[in-house]
């Protein structure tokens, strides 16, 4: 049995690891296209930021890790098509490697905007997208360049928040510009505005509503690149920089597959059923290039780095003859910028009444821990119920980096997975100590207001029967 | 309708909010025995510590909040009869007052050990048992008192462990006794060793496997008191103390229940269904005073006030006639000790084995995030599942305090809540980022070990068949 996977990423990886753990005498290949395979891209920002000092400490495990673990890596090595029928995929240089069952983990590529120049400008010239480690290499040169003053990052989600931390901490003055009228749009916007103020106390000049037209070459005084963007109000600004960032999202790299006659589904992303089969025949696909299960909303396109995990676990066991199931996502996500810590999972209001439920959401904003306890702050949280059925449907929290925002999402991840109502998660049995809780443990107190909204009638919707 | 709660503590107090908040219309008093309704007694030591620098920051609630939402209460009261069939108690002095519903919540009582001279020696001489505000307050008088150098704990449960941090803290010289094998004797001797570790590290002599027999006026010089403890090599050692503090467990406090005819069961608590109620009419009893049905072992007594919180408001809502059951305990807690925390949920192993459950225990010490990020700390753990049903039956965790130790246990207390399986844990969606946490969060990566261990056939059980 020879099972490859394209692409050394978290779901290759995660594929070859569980094939390997549950058969070991499975004969498994992993083809990467760099000689970077198990990097983790999440942690390029604390990299570029410096407190991750060699970058080989971003490989979650090292070469002689994964050939322990019986995997053959085939590094440096660019897949240019992939054969279903027969079986095999075709390697630049024209040499093709046999197949029982591929994997196909290609991720994703950045975004690129229609940004006049963009096309035009690159590395060379201080103008960086990000996603690979190649591109982390490139980004180290220019930062390394004199002078470095000057950083404008497009984009302000995820990513966007992580560089410009890494890049204020590195000493740059960093402008931050963001199409959408708040940072972080993942979460509502009464959150995002608390990042947004994270970001000016930090001396991030944060430009919302504005829009990125153009990137040309600077004068040598004001900086090597100038970035023209335009406001709300229609005004436009040219901002100097020494270094662009461009980091607006990213879209599925399914190139090789598409061409191999994959059929595609949300956003683009390769179609999977749960057992992350494609149509073709013994051909998987997992990780950011295929579309994700939601356990709310059926299939999207969510590509998050433990759902690659996740969904390559669950591939290498079916290429191996198995049926596991991916059990599907709930979109759980958490960044930390500077001292606050955003974090969500589930739905929005805006989605969940897209999905047909009937959303209700609050806010709340109990403490951290026991006010009494010195170092109280309060969380601010923002809840989501399906009337009808009084589910919990998704929970938004930002707080400061010592309230435990990242496991406490953790509580509503686990029980809106298990399909839980509102008033229900006020029965959990959770920890409580004074210096780190409250005997109502604060989610809990997030869902009993909710739980109160909940039940009141919805006035407008009797007046319509 | 008129509701009377005994007890102005947790219980009592979440009985009265919760029927006001369902019936604004409702009567309720809570008859309270001292001034000090609603305060928070697991917050006493860090009163006595110093870190809590008003006694009345303790309070959860305020005299006027406890108003304002509509109780009544009736302070320095004490009940001296329960008349049942007549629905009415009768107080000191002989006044009496009617009831169409009763909440017994009259909490536990402080253990007192077989240790010689604990019956003649008290507050004054500088022995203290801590359970009430009135105990606090004594006990501040004599921490007040010169010369005030050396203290001895007997007990290392969480109680005299909070304590030993806080008298440290106030600069006491502290000797913890201990008559089990380890410190923490409610998660297994592994974890407990640790904390012991860091009480050692924090200047706390202590002594295991030791047993007080006798405390006795010491002479001047040496301090006001000597414990005379018994190692267990049987060598009698006498420690010399200006204050003893007795925290050896609490037993549930029942008289009044007992003598009005109800009924007693686990550890002699009040026998109470799921509703919460007595077998007396309209009696229901909560928190410390009553048993706690256990979601994996039924009737059991394991009083914590995240459960008298949750007890009390189940039966402020029955007392106006409705019928919602508690949920039931996992045994949820976590204490933090120093710069440690530990907390355990649902079973350990000899526990399940003696719930005839056929467990499984693995231990696993994955890191609190991304090695490469600076700061990682591994989280020591213990995880506990079932053979034959493949369920996750317990975790227990002890890390630094800055690893989310709190909030991470309520993962799998809502995960063994809902009864998920030990493969199930691992497909929870749970959130990520580098700084804070790994791809897998830490606790799936436990479960993953026990699920590679709960894999392998049991040959000691193959061979019996």
């Amino acid at each position: 049995m020879h099972v490859v996977a394209i692409g050394g990423s978290d779901a290759g990886i995660s594929a070859a690891l569980r094939a390997r753990e549950l058969d070991p005498d499975c004969d498994f290949t992993v083809v990467v296209a760099d000689a970077f395979p198990n990097f983790s891209i999440c942690g390029i920002p604390y990299y570029v930021s410096g407190e991750v000092g060699h970058w080989q400490n971003l490989a979650h495990r090292t070469h002689a890790d994964l050939e322990a673990a019986g995997m053959s890596l085939r590094l440096d090595t660019r897949v240019t098509a992939i054969e279903a029928e027969e079986h095999r995929i075709v390697v630049e240089g024209g040499g093709t490697i046999d197949y029982d069952a591929l994997i196909v983990g290609t991720g994703a590529v950045p975004v690129r905007p229609p940004i006049h120049g963009l096309d035009r400008l690159g590395p060379d010239d201080g103008v960086h997208l990000l996603h690979s480690m190649g591109d982390t290499f490139e980004l180290m040169e220019t930062l390394e360049r004199n002078p470095m003053r000057r950083a404008v990052i497009v984009g302000a989600g995820y990513i966007g928040l992580e560089m410009a931390e890494g890049l204020r901490l590195r000493g740059l003055e960093v402008t931050q510009i963001e199409q959408l009228p708040e940072v972080l749009p993942t979460v509502d916007p009464e959150l995002g505005a608390m990042i947004h103020e994270e970001l000016i106390r930090n001396g991030v000049d944060v430009r919302c509503r504005t829009r990125v037209e153009a990137i040309t070459s600077g004068d040598e005084e004001e900086g090597r690149l100038a970035v023209r963007a335009v406001d709300s109000e229609g005004s436009a600004q040219p901002f100097p920089a020494d270094v662009v960032l461009v980091v607006v999202g990213v879209r599925p790299d399914t190139e090789l597959a598409e061409a191999a006659g994959a059929t595609l589904g949300a956003k683009g992303a390769i179609a999977v059923d749960r057992q992350m089969r494609t149509n073709l025949p013994d051909v998987f696909a997992a990780g950011d290039c295929a579309v994700t299960h939601h356990r709310l909303l059926g299939e999207t396109y969510l590509p998050l780095g433990t759902t690659a995990h996740k969904q390559g676990r669950v591939a290498g066991e079916n290429a191996l003859g198995g049926s596991r199931e991916f059990a599907g996502s709930l979109g759980t996500q958490v960044v930390k910028v500077f001292d606050l810590v955003a974090a969500r999972t589930g739905l929005r209001e805006h989605e969940a009444e897209a999905a047909a439920f009937e959303p209700v959401t609050v806010a709340a904003h109990p403490d951290d821990h026991k006010a009494y306890y010195p170092g109280a702050l309060p969380i601010e949280m923002r809840l989501t119920g399906d009337r009808p059925s009084g589910r919990l449907l998704g929970v938004q929290l930002v707080g400061h980096r010592g309230s435990g925002i990242a496991k406490r999402i953790d509580i509503p991840a686990t029980a809106i997975f298990n399909e839980m109502s509102v008033e229900d998660v006020s029965d959990l049995d959770l920890s409580y100590t004074p210096p780190l809780g409250s005997p109502w443990e604060a989610i809990q107190m997030g869902v009993q207001e909710l739980a109160r909204k909940l039940a009141v009638p919805d006035l407008a919707a009797d007046q319509g029967r």
